[in-house]
């Protein structure tokens, strides 16, 4: 049996239960159907909120259901929006998600992204008018299951500072590339062109931790470790690379701009500061870019496959840095993560346990979450 | 008239010349020539190089000519080599390069990516059997000619260090994005996936500076700070965001694996530490993948330049992080650079206006590269 491994452990381990998968998707499912959302739109989100829950990546999810729903009570997302193709080629689409949720509006233009590259070998889906969408990776592993690379982006809330500039001005504009593999787990990068997610500072904060200098800076450009500085002063994060140009700050800052400018300005999205929060009253009109690649197209899927089994050998077998060093292929952290909470349940805060229970009396849906036990 | 900038200034400038631009690029295609490359590849090469040179990418430019005639010298290099596509779709091609010349595969390659793209709307062309094809950019730029969006990757010869280990594992392999604008300069992102290019290294060594702690490691996995004990003993560029996972440095290696996974193991190309030097005896099979998306199949071209234009004002007008600061958009400070140095004649070093005589001698070539003037 595989051994017990979690990307981010509950800490401190009595403040969290484990639940159990299942009930908790058909749970996040019953509540979003409560606010007028389709079943099988429902079905979606939780399954990429569980998802989020399930690698690791707790900040994206099922603590966000909270902002789904009160985008959708403030009329910013539209609960019943359907993805409209606005432009289409052999090879391209442009969708427009009608201010749906954002987890519906990707993997409905990853779904189109896919039947194109089927169809011709290559395809690009751009989205406008969609919101936030959880986890890049998730859209990126649709592909994985067609025998196909995925790439997706979104743009987001401005929360970093430009290089050379003070201020939050553009957002943590992820990248996710995924690769099918003979043997899982698939490869799948997935990373903010930020130095670190906003929720890392978040959980600094909570935990009474000071950050390293080069993750955030003052609005007058001094590099903070105060956590709570960041967050109440209205700090910015640093782009990857850091500070100015020394470490290649300049290099992370370019990327978040490239996402910009695929998922906002050839979309016809918002971008930079003008993207909006879910539950701001203006539509967020975030952006979105999907690219599907069938491999086949490109080369025997079998020589592809032993290809990349002999890379993930290869990236395994280099030189530690130390004895205790682990050596990481992209997503495998995130895959063994999903292994062991569906085995062994998924931790939850209790003060998030106890948020979803507020949402399912402000939903009138039963709170049927299956408590596995306390983790401590 | 515009002002006059360099990204990079020729320093100390009395080690320095200038020299006309047209000039240098004749004498480098007829060096080529004279090695048996045809005139058409011999002018692509040419013409490749001395771009990088304008644009202030020296250790890219026509001090690399050397490696290239060496390259065709030890046999590694195939001057007669034609572009062969192995398999193809609508959107599609797989191609390989009969281990020619890398500018010119690259250029040739992404000429076929155009032309698909304007037939389906985006296109994917993967590069096999290839060799080192200088800066990334020059081929993304191929695209915005066209109205498209370029985007160019390649592996390269192992010298940064992947996360959690020590030595020599996966190339610089860079990622070039470019986008097309109204008003030049168009935009072009073109970034290593480490923190440094070894060049920069090369350049400290020589000046006998110091080397900031975090830009390489030792065999032995010690942050190094003299960049001679970098480049003899073997010491390893460290990955964008650094050492270890606390400033990113994963996501900077896990970048450098994907570049690889798409231009190596897609393409069936070398990868990692198989990926051999210009000189190397053995082939070096040089990866390389291009992407090209046609902006009008997926929103109309005015409007699309009418939002970057936007986008580029709305960067420029950021708030600067000091009275000094000077805010960049990719691509910005090489267009710069490159208008300057058509004006004024690109700076050389004395050193290596040495060795292209020399080239001209063993070429049997006309040495007649025009000198502007004496830098200082």
């Amino acid at each position: 049996m595989a051994r017990l491994f979690e990307k981010t452990v509950p800490a401190p381990p009595n403040e969290y239960v484990r639940v159990e998968c299942e009930s908790l998707k058909s749970f996040v499912s019953a509540v979003l159907s409560a606010f007028k959302v389709s079943e099988e739109h429902s079905r979606i989100v939780a399954d990429v909120l569980v998802t989020a829950d399930l690698m690791g990546i707790e900040s994206h999810g099922v603590q966000r259901l909270k902002r789904y729903t009160m985008g959708i009570q403030v009329g910013s997302v539209n609960p019943h929006a359907c993805l409209k193709v606005v432009k289409k080629s052999a090879s391209t689409a442009l969708v427009d998600g009608g201010s749906g949720l954002g987890q519906v509006t990707a993997y409905n233009a990853m779904e189109i992204a896919i039947r194109k590259a089927e169809e011709v070998g290559v395809s690009v889906v751009g989205v406008r008018n969609s919101h936030h969408f959880g986890i890049a990776g998730y859209y990126a592993l649709q592909a994985v299951k067609h025998g196909m690379i995925g790439m997706v982006m979104t743009n987001s809330e401005a929360l970093v500072a430009y290089t050379h500039t003070v201020g939050r001005s553009v957002g943590t504009n992820p990248i996710a590339v995924s690769f099918p593999t003979k043997n899982p787990p698939p490869v799948l990068f997935d990373a903010a062109t930020s130095v670190i997610p906003i929720g890392k500072v978040e959980v600094y904060a909570k935990e009474n931790k000071k950050i390293p200098l080069g993750w955030a800076i003052s609005p007058e450009g001094k590099l903070l470790d105060d956590p709570k500085e960041v967050l109440t002063r209205k700090g910015a994060i640093l782009p990857l690379g850091g500070f100015g140009e020394d470490f290649g700050g300049h290099k992370g800052a370019g990327l978040a701009l490239v996402v910009d400018l695929l998922c906002g300005v050839l979309t016809g999205a918002n971008y930079g500061k003008n993207v909006k929060h879910t539950t701001d009253k203006e539509r967020a009109n975030v952006g979105h870019f999907m690219l599907a690649i069938d491999i086949a197209k490109l080369t025997p899927m079998e020589d592809f496959l032993e290809r990349i089994e002999e890379y993930k050998g290869y990236v395994k077998g280099l030189t530690k840095a130390s004895e205790e060093a682990e050596v990481w292929i992209p997503g495998e952290k995130a895959w063994l993560t999903m292994e062991t909470r569906k085995r062994i349940g998924i931790p939850i805060h209790k003060n998030i346990l106890k948020e979803l229970k507020e949402e399912s009396e402000k939903a009138g849906v039963e709170f049927n979450i299956k408590v596995l036990k306390e983790t401590a």
